[in-house]
């Protein structure tokens, strides 16, 4: 028997009646607004040249690990999915989607994909065996129709601007067109700008097809024409290729660490240690050393162009060696860390922190260290703010726990909003619309115990919601 | 004045009424399900020979560490209790308890002690030094009557199976002796299943009074004709023990470690290992790199015999020297160590993890590893599980935080349902009502929020509360 | 348009009707229960001098690095708002105060501050811009009474007795006097008591501008007569400071260290490690290794002369190098760290922890240690007992942390009710008064889950906010 599909007006609102009639006011206020998207993974050239998605498999399953990891977990091989390559029928691949659905329960993705359901396609019967064909083919024709191209979606979505994210070897010509898109009379309008991610660069144990770090910082000479195999030239191609990236719109950089380590050398020290990562056999400390110097370097850089600068640290990539062998990276097998920030992030901040105009986001992995160490650091230096619940803690329980670990000692005004930090582009206004219900919901509670009035909470809803993001990404 | 005692209908609800009307709702469909008890350290003498048990303070305070440690933190001497062959009379070490049992409030000890006295003895005043008596003498009435007996008790519990712990070095006699009453015509037909704990022979640094390790290899060899004294012997002699629990009904085995660490290091490079840990004076390091290959080692061999693997680290036992020396092991002195995964358990996981057809049940004493390592490891790796809240988070509120921080990333299938870990027999029914009403509050939660269909999560409460266990223990 | 300021009765308490109502008749019963405050910073010579304060800026702002470091993290200089000696005119630094109070919604600083507006001066309308000036005159008008001086606030704050606490080098003068007060025919009778924070005698690298430890050292020798410079003289010199303290109200000393490391050494190993944490240059090791000795030997001080033993671990002082060089020490910039207990605690716990006539009281900054390691341990050793949620966790949230993650397995009666460890000597009620409102919340869940009977939390409450404390600090 087929299940109804219903999306609750009050879903993840608290359950008490009173409480519950508050969060809906609040976000009555809120939920129209534009969506800020200052931080994730969409395809730039699904902007750059708005050719129709392929299909549901195509589109919702294979590139979702948070989808995938989940069915492999329960023992579903990859290659029945079409993951990493292997060639399989979409139409079987989907069926064992609906089939294990089921997996989702209680999860974020049940959470963002029931909204999609519903939401983007229409759907009012559940998801499941008995309907996956109906899925299949009903998602497949939405996705040949002009309504769901990816600029009709961006527009249809209400998002104002969002922000991919790019290496500094990319050659940015997807943001090329979209920008020339946005010029040309009667274009398309959407706003689409780029961040700077200089990992591949900047981590000497970068593992990649090509040959990884040493082979990256060839072509980041050849791209800039600076000989970023001399730390000198090495700083002056980064600089050149930050200026490329702010002319595409980028506000920020974004720096994925294994730590949060940060080191402040000498230029000497720096130089030597330059000569040492850029030779065969790096050694895991060098390698370590260099990235922590890199962050304060990139602080500096930062404070003297503008960029925000993000902080993802905490995750052991690839943590299953025989399936990153077979299938490759984020196939799901990235697991958190705990992660030390009270020792790590000191050499930077104490070289930058005190600068109110600088503006450093660090996210973490390790939720302990919320209300022990970020909260207090995020609530002491002028530089310093926290970025949302991420990854696997972006999520109904998870956001809560982060409102609750983090208010406190930072207060509200030491966050930066919500990101959705996603390649899934489907599930964003779902995901924001999390965010939003999740922290309407925290407001009402304090409102509900009388701990801040309801028109203090009314000025803040929109702040968590639009206009924190905006201002801390200088969007 | 006599306080009245009552197991209210609703108890561990949530108290919000909509909340608690759907909680009441989902209970309804487990409430009576037949206990499966997959892990525990029942005596299994109990139900081999059902002879009576002895006393109210025998059964209930003596052997209860959880009970004793109470008392002994607010200064009452174990001497005084009886604890540790120390002589007393039995009802004066009762009245103590009695006395002080105002220190329980708010502790699972005290609901389940109150499960007790109301649902198994029917008491209807609550206990406290006035009532010490008329408690002491009613239980031990009722356990001088058939009804109380074991088995009686078994029946009564509605335990459809059983696990018991031993060692490899138990002959298992009381397991065989229950096998044939088993089978003899008219017979008791409980089910009661070993499961096989191989510390004493698995941890070089394993003390006991009979010489510990290396004497324990004496004796494996002497119970299997093998030479354990050999690296071939001893995991020849492991093979033949397991065998041996296999055919007195184990599905499992059981590996208490005082960290989560693994290795896999080559036949020779554990030759060599095995060599050094079996002569005198072994290093903490040789120790712990010993202890972390034979969880490797153990996987495989489960992976041969198809026995589900349990691991439970982070245990640093017998925290208290001057009480280990006077009252020896189990003195409620054991205290739980902040635990890594992510490095420890990475080698058994690269080389057993992606086999769907092994089972690994990982639990934790340290909390701050659910969100942050182990729903990420169980959501991705096929052979990985995760164990329920234990021992000291084997309450209410420990069981909430385990299911808050869990599922979203493991979702509810990469669960095995409860477990009790107990040797308080009577506290069994307690226990499992405990985990199932914490449940149905869990689910009703997800419902009132609008995050899970009502019928989802009445199919998911008989999971949690009997099906997941069932399939995961392959009882 | 000016906001309305009022303190709503329920504030605080849970949402559901149910509770809130257990809670009501819970917090009934203590709301005015007397004040213990067996651990804070209040000034001595407040209460021996009673001389007017001087301005709601030198009062409210100036000294609390709460409220400044939260007006610092959004960019607002410290010299601007007249901290570290910087002269500015206070109403104008008042009036930055007031203009970002927004900042602290959600903070326990906004509610402290609003019980103070609200009820210690009587205001109606909200604190902000526009009232800035209004809120300046009318505390600066309401010090200027005698109805403000700091004994009639004691009087009508309902203080028993308050703590403070000392250096071994101070010489108690304003202790002196107030005891030369109280006995004074007619004289106040407030009872004010030291405690003994051996901190700058115990840690050789304490930074003072006297030079620090040694020749506090020197100034310890004068003050006793002992020659504090052999290891010997250095015992008796605190031996006999102590004995001072006590003679002055002391009940208690502090200790409060980077770690909670303890060591056990014997009296060669200690004279051996005076010798070198004496002579310059100090190493890193020796001074932990030393304040991890005094630790282990203040609790054996502790047990010959009856005080309390505080210890507050866990803070990295003074992280932000280039405030601490222009303003000194606490000015927001201390952060919590990851904190061991279990291996830490245990060289101490040995050697005294199973006195139940020792009272050794642990506070934390890393709550992850609350369920894993001090419940267990606090569960367990007579001598041991935990101190409540401790400054960046002294909030609603925090506070509600605590008892969740330590009740079921420390119970109640191992924990010692509340101390405000403050020196906002105004914000002293607000903060009893939000523990006590948060206690009550609190077993009205457990009420209401139907986890307790309602005549033991009635028990219990005035418990948490009054016995425990006096009872724990012997007062």
């Amino acid at each position: 028997m087929t299940r109804p599909l219903h999306l609750h007006p009050d879903r993840l609102f608290p359950a008490d009646p009173d409480t519950r009639a508050i969060a809906r006011r609040l976000y009555a206020l809120v939920a129209h607004l534009p969506i800020i998207s200052p931080h994730g993974h969409t395809d730039p050239a699904w902007f750059a040249t708005d050719a129709p998605f392929e299909n549901a498999t195509a589109l919702l399953l294979e590139p979702d690990h948070y989808v995938f990891r989940m069915l492999y977990s329960q023992g579903i091989a990859l290659e029945s999915l079409g993951i990493g390559g292997h060639t399989v029928d979409p139409r079987a691949a989907w069926r064992i989607f609906a089939a294990n659905y089921h997996l989702f329960r209680g999860t974020p993705s049940h959470m963002w994909l029931q909204h999609v359901w519903a939401d983007v396609f229409g759907f009012d019967v559940a998801f499941g065996a008995d309907t996956a064909d109906h899925y299949y083919d009903t998602i497949n024709a939405a996705l040949a129709t002009a309504a769901f191209r990816p600029r009709a979606l961006f527009d249809r979505f209400g998002i104002e601007v969002i922000a991919t994210t790019e290496s500094p070897l990319d050659d940015l010509a997807h943001h090329a067109a979209i920008r020339a898109e946005n010029a040309r009379p009667g274009g398309w309008q959407g706003r689409v700008v780029t961040a700077f991610r200089p990992d591949p660069v900047v981590d000497p144990e970068f593992v990649a097809d090509n040959g990884g770090f040493l082979a990256n910082l060839a072509t980041l000479s050849a791209l800039t024409g600076e000989d970023a195999l001399t730390y000198r030239g090495y700083l002056a191609a980064l600089r050149s290729r930050r200026a490329a990236f702010a002319a595409m719109g980028a506000t920020s950089t974004d720096h994925g660490h294994p730590t949060a380590a940060t080191a402040d050398l000498t230029d000497a020290q720096a130089a030597a240690l330059f000569a040492r990562v850029t030779r065969p056999g790096v050694s895991a400390a060098d390698a370590e050393l260099f990235r922590a110097h890199m962050l304060t370097v990139m602080a500096g850089m930062s404070r003297d162009d503008g960029l925000v600068m993000q902080i993802h640290p905490g995750s052991f990539r690839n943590h299953n060696d025989g399936l990153f062998r077979r299938f490759g990276r984020d196939k799901g097998a990235d697991i958190p860390m705990a992660t030390d920030y009270v020792t790590a992030l000191r050499p930077l901040l104490n070289t930058y922190g005190n600068d109110p105009a600088l503006s450093i986001i660090v996210f973490t992995l390790d939720e302990t260290a919320y209300a022990r160490e970020l909260a207090p650091l995020a609530g002491h230096y002028p530089a310093l703010k926290l970025g949302p619940a991420w990854w696997f803690h972006d999520s109904p329980e998870g956001m809560r726990r982060f409102r609750e670990h983090v208010t406190e000692t930072a207060g509200f005004y030491n966050t930066v909003g919500f990101n959705d930090d996603t390649r899934a582009f489907l599930s964003i206004p779902a995901r924001h619309d999390v965010a939003r219900r999740i922290d309407c919901g925290f407001l009402a509670r304090l409102v509900a115990e009388h701990r801040m009035d309801e028109d203090e909470a009314a000025d803040l809803a929109p702040d968590l919601a639009y206009n924190f993001a905006k201002r801390a990404y200088r969007l």
